[in-house]
């Protein structure tokens, strides 16, 4: 049997860094070019996108700075998570109509060598989009945080920022999964701050907003905290090294707070604290984690399976959208994962939706 | 046979916290009283101290912050380490004439129960006083910090800051045994850069009072550094964030930049480093680390024996000179372990000595 079909040329829709930003990135920093795509290779197959991740990470790479992963070149590609099914195919390993994952970003139609996308399986009751977030790195982010950069004990009190968004809603729920005494989260908004207390298990949750986190913080944890996951740096970062207990562990996943100033911030008027408190600052990201991948995914898939998992995923359709999507996550716009939507069949109109309330 | 002797009252000269210092320390923060000792109760033991160990952590202690130590408490005398001999005994295992190391501090004479001090054994050749540094605590800080905190391997490169100071002469050393590739230092005088490279095993000394350690240590450092010791904190730290390599392990020991300044300093502007290449930044005091007292004892009595260990002390004269000789440890006026020599039968001018330069 040859279930491979006859391929032949497409235009693809993608968005490439123009410029490097400086600050807040513009439209001008961006350029959405439409490539002809040559017929497939032996050995490649053509996925056509239906979702395509925006995160906070990719703000890093559009600098030409060292760091974990190369920057992004200039006149290339956006690359990052995506999902999608395969249209043309011209490997036996992924036939037309397998559900891929991959890395290659911000596109509409994406073809490259076969080994370059993974399969996932299609189950009832699983949105396919749940890969790019909660069952997938944004889960993973959160599990290997918890458990092996900061790793948190039943009884412990845990400090969440950034608590609504993506990594922060897994990394809530994992927290009451393993047995924290207390989650305390902060968003930035009466919103999301209302969602993670009904929705996402947290105790108290701070608007940082409302008032200086520092202050909220130390008046909402007079127990101390044990376990920081930090998604915002700068004054949330602060607030953390007031209150930590001593040998508290804290872990750096992201630091939003400071991913769109032009310059340098001063960091936490208080690094004294990781002296006199013996404390444990931890940076992390995903790469060098990922044998934690299988454990991981068999204990969510049981906690999903439980019905112990919410998730929010706020939806921007178009791939010419994919720009916007990405600054309004930048500036919070999400709730849970900020996703994009690709190809018309199944547009809809912009909004958030997730799983119900429990 | 008994070798108890009749016990008689005594004069002590003890040195008290009479208020808590705002920024740098004064006179008035201090007040030095002569109390009468009674006679020795069954179980105590008399010690004429010979040397008292002024240390930067003291600094903290005066404070009346949470910490891992209780601060000091107002009215009372300064606590810490001190070497000395017993000169009266009321108990079996610590006869007249054994020399012994403990924590009762600031003081001439003190007595106190036999259990709160320590036989420290007499060897030819090597001082008494290397007890309270190289071959005691101040060597013990070091190891614990290179071989636990920020474990180092051989080939790495190891920064360490305030490198001409107690702690730091030993972690050079230690560092070099353990088989760094490079050892980088830095220290406030010409005089101190010097002996770091000459003395001390420093591949690369830099005298931070010529220009801003952040450009000095990038300028120094075009691999990256591995391990970073931190005695000093504030812009030494920062540098050491500029110039880490990816899974670089920073041990903070010590902060004395900020230890006398009367409010919050900010801090590092680029934690953001901490995540994009996963660094560690743990904070200790070596309460927590006793544990290696005697791995490390066992080395460093094998590294002292084979010639391959060399010191500093700078030793200021007479009990009534203790609060200068602290402060002026503060400021960097030591090199090596600063010691206060207390006993007239041993008084000598104020002055610096140590081992001979290899």
């Amino acid at each position: 049997m040859n279930s491979m079909t006859t391929s032949s040329t497409a235009l693809s829709t993608q968005i490439q860094l123009a410029a490097r930003p400086s600050g807040w990135p513009t439209h001008d920093d961006f350029r959405i070019v439409t490539v002809e795509l040559g017929p497939l290779q032996p050995g490649e197959v053509r996925v056509a996108n239906a979702f395509i991740s925006v995160d906070p990470y990719m703000r890093g790479r559009m600098n030409d700075t060292r760091s974990y992963v190369a920057p992004y070149a200039l006149g290339e590609r956006i690359t990052g998570g995506a999902i999608g099914r395969v249209v043309e195919s011209e490997d036996e390993s992924l036939p037309v109509g397998t559900v891929v994952q991959h890395q290659h970003g911000w596109s509409d139609l994406i073809q490259a060598n076969a080994s370059t996308f993974h399969a996932v399986p299609e189950r009832d009751g699983v949105p396919l989009s749940l890969s790019l977030h909660i069952l997938g790195m944004t889960g993973l982010t959160a599990y290997v945080g918890l458990t092996r950069i900061a790793p948190m004990s039943a009884g412990d009190t845990v400090f969440i920022s950034g608590a609504a968004g993506a990594v922060g809603t897994a990394a809530g729920q994992i927290a009451r999964l393993l047995g924290a005494k207390r989650v305390i989260g902060s968003a930035g908004s009466a919103e999301k701050v209302r969602l993670l207390t009904e929705k996402y298990g947290y105790d108290t949750a701070l608007n940082y907003k409302e008032a200086p986190i520092r202050e909220q913080l130390a008046a909402a944890a007079p127990e101390g905290v044990d376990v920081y996951f930090d998604n915002v740096g700068g004054d949330h970062l602060e607030a953390a090294l007031d209150v930590m207990n001593d040998n508290g562990r804290l872990a750096l996943c992201g630091a939003i707070a400071g991913y769109n100033t032009a310059g340098p911030t001063p960091g936490p008027d208080n690094m004294m604290n990781v002296i006199t408190r013996a404390l444990s600052i931890q940076g992390f990201t995903l790469a060098a984690h990922l044998d934690l991948s299988s454990e991981f995914g068999a204990r969510m898939a049981e906690w999903f399976a439980a019905g112990e998992i919410a998730y929010d995923e706020t939806i921007v359709d178009g791939i010419e959208n994919t720009v916007d999507a990405f600054l309004d996550m930048m500036r919070g716009g999400n709730i849970g994962k900020m996703l994009v939507r690709v190809g018309a069949s199944e547009a809809t109109s912009v909004g958030t939706h997730g799983s119900e309330l429990k």
